[in-house]
């Protein structure tokens, strides 16, 4: 089955790793708006998170990064009195310095990520959002923060009131996106963050009125995210963090919300937004929870 | 005793490791013409050397980068499909991304490299030859080579013709650099290959003017190299590989020449260019034999 998907990081990179076991013939559409330059690199994590989970590269305990990673360069970076804010593992800089001597050399986003995925034997596709420069800010009541300043510097602590998408009115889905959306047999929005996974992606011309009768599995389980700030962000701008939320958040764009067991009390709520509601256990501890809960979003 | 002594790596960065354990106020003119770009990261091997030497954190058997290396870098790199053919160990990596980012801000590579001095505490200075660019070529039968390409990745097997320093016409020396010379009660030239690390900075405006009455140790022993290429590019260049032809390379610029016992009996050839020759033993195998033979520079 063809399938187009919508991802952030972590929480979707799980399940697109489950869409790929599932035997799905996937393009995953991975969001570019935390992407950021860091110590003269290109940094862009939700692809990374991406591309090692479809390669099997990914550390599942750690949440993020490579499995069997070593820190060398960090500790080493400190003593030169660099910027250590930033946790970057010796294995996993191979991909940000042969991504930013790419880029540098005039390649498109895509095109590299393409050639990395080639590369690592990954038969999956991820397309970034945009080849364009896409960057979200968060907008707090201490002012606006580039994202990986709000996400991993101040640990988002600052109470948040919106969100900007810097470029993303002059930005392009990148070459493949919109063809990927088009022929896909199953359209899902993957269990990431609303904010600032999917919403920079949708803010880019084209994707939303692209994404139709989508399957949408929730990232809030029990009024918690499961990994990330998505309900702290929900409660900020005055929501009851919920998959009611999720779904309301969605509307036009889904046909089906994949919620918890732990929420089956939602489904009404859910289905009250006019998006049907499975109930089914999300919580993918392994990639065997990651792809029973993928053929779920398959057959729904 | 104010010192000045010109470096290029391995041979230079022991010797400079001796003279500030001697107790020299010592700042080191680094040969810039082996710098490169490489993975879009702006590399200075001689620096380098001399930064590790002079903080303790040298290799010593490798007999270049850091001491207590791992490489996960360079395996996730070749994994990736990148450029494997020029060693980079993941602590080294972060002095070249760390010069990288500050070089592309505009910080001229003196104030980088003196900024890391200092970060890691070592009390004697190491000056460029040049903020400039300068890129030794090595000329061969089979043309040019960017150094790099000649020393690491052609293993230095091509036959070499003669010598090219771009950018050495238009070059200043580094803010510093002249002054050491001039207020210098001992002017060094260290154990370096006089083609390709001690030339490049010799081609600079200013530098030949200001070295005079220098003492220099021989890089030859015994009619070879202690490391790398030096009597080869000697047989290539239709010299005898000797001491007695370095004293001839540096005549008006070297009052003595320290050459090892090994070869006493080129004593007479080297004084026959005008050079009293020091015959004492040169090789440095560890901190201890570098402060030794240091002592004897400072007294000759």
């Amino acid at each position: 089955m063809k399938v187009a998907a919508l991802s952030g990081g972590v929480g979707g990179a799980k399940l697109a790793e489950g869409l790929a076991r599932a035997g799905a013939e996937l393009t995953v559409i991975a969001n570019t708006g935390d992407d950021f330059e860091h110590l003269g690199l290109s940094i862009s994590p939700d692809i990374d998170s991406l591309v090692y989970a479809l390669a099997g590269l990914a550390d599942r305990e750690r949440g993020w990064g490579r499995a069997d990673e070593s820190w060398s360069f960090m500790a080493a970076l400190g003593a030169l009195g660099g910027e250590t804010w930033f946790n970057l593992g010796d294995a996993d800089l191979a991909m940000h310095v042969i991504r930013s001597q790419r880029l540098a050399a005039g390649e498109p986003l895509s095109a590299v990520t393409a050639a990395i995925l080639h590369r690592l034997g990954v038969a999956a596709k991820v397309v970034p959002a945009t080849d364009q420069r896409l960057r979200t800010l968060v907008e707090t009541e201490t002012g606006p923060l580039a994202f990986q300043h709000y996400f991993v510097r101040e640990r988002t602590a600052p109470r948040v009131t919106g969100f900007t998408f810097e470029g993303a009115g002059t930005a392009r889905p990148a070459p493949g996106a919109l063809e990927a959306l088009r022929e896909a047999e199953r359209i899902v929005i993957c269990p990431s963050n609303p904010y600032i996974s999917i919403d920079p992606i949708l803010a880019v011309a084209g994707y939303r009125d692209a994404v139709r009768d989508a399957v949408c599995v929730s990232p809030i389980i029990g009024g918690k995210a499961v990994k990330g700030p998505a309900a702290k962000m929900m409660e900020e701008l005055g929501l009851k963090p919920s998959s009611a939320a999720v779904a309301r958040h969605y509307r036009g764009l889904i046909r089906t919300l994949v919620i918890d067991e732990a929420d089956a009390h939602e489904a009404a709520a859910v289905e009250a937004e006019g998006v049907r509601a499975v109930v089914v256990p999300t919580l993918m501890a392994g990639p065997e929870d990651a792809e029973r809960l993928a053929r779920i979003v398959l057959e729904a």
